[in-house]
């Protein structure tokens, strides 16, 4: 799997990294069981802090989408990902409003929205057909 | 306007500040022109830290929302909300990827999520509504 992290972007490079391995697993490039590289080879890898990887992989593991072994090492969690559940549910749509209410402030009506996500759900699952 | 805060919510609170005020814009609550509390008033109303007002107003600054004038004080930029551009919707998508690629993960499919979306637009549309 390839991390391609953006140093100039205002977003933190731990953020980023759990969005990569979580594009990872919804295009299936990492599946259920798959090793993941330590802390330490992942941050001298892309060259970033041990900190910063460990704290995405905190992160990841909270939401259940790896473990981390002290002997096996890190795995995409082989049980599965949780599915989303009303707590999941919330989140999301939390995390939603604002961006809506920045679109419907800006003029960008429902239509075009809606648009853009069924394209982005399409980038997604055109990459799980692709490995039928 | 009615400003909500969760302190006990993992969202800093200069984001929820900056997430109420554009909700506020997109509700018609505030309108262009109309005046929003001095930095020192709002936090001193919210019993908020002065730089956590003024992090959140320079941000709703930087993105047109909002004007911050010397004599005539904090307001809903006038002119109006700068429309929706390329750079904001590459923005918009960059922010939606993360929020698909998980729910993809999660088993919460497309139809849900656009249907959530759908809700959404809908509460902020039915407010408009009901000013005219």
């Amino acid at each position: 799997m390839f991390i391609k992290l953006d140093l100039e972007s205002n977003e933190p490079i731990y953020i980023q990294l759990v969005h990569q391995i979580i594009a990872g697993i919804a295009k299936k490039d990492l599946e259920p069981g798959d090793r993941l590289p330590s802390v330490r080879s992942l941050a001298s890898d892309i060259g970033i802090n041990l900190h910063t990887v460990n704290k995405a992989y905190q992160l990841l593991k909270q939401d259940g989408l790896i473990l981390i072994h002290r002997q096996k090492g890190v795995v995409v969690n082989p049980e599965g990902i949780p599915q989303a559940d009303e707590a999941y549910r919330k989140q999301l749509n939390d995390s939603l409003h604002p961006l809506i209410a920045k679109s419907v402030c800006r003029g960008l009506d429902e239509e075009e929205f809606l648009h853009m996500c069924s394209r982005l759900f399409k980038e997604f699952y055109d990459r799980k057909e692709e490995e039928k």
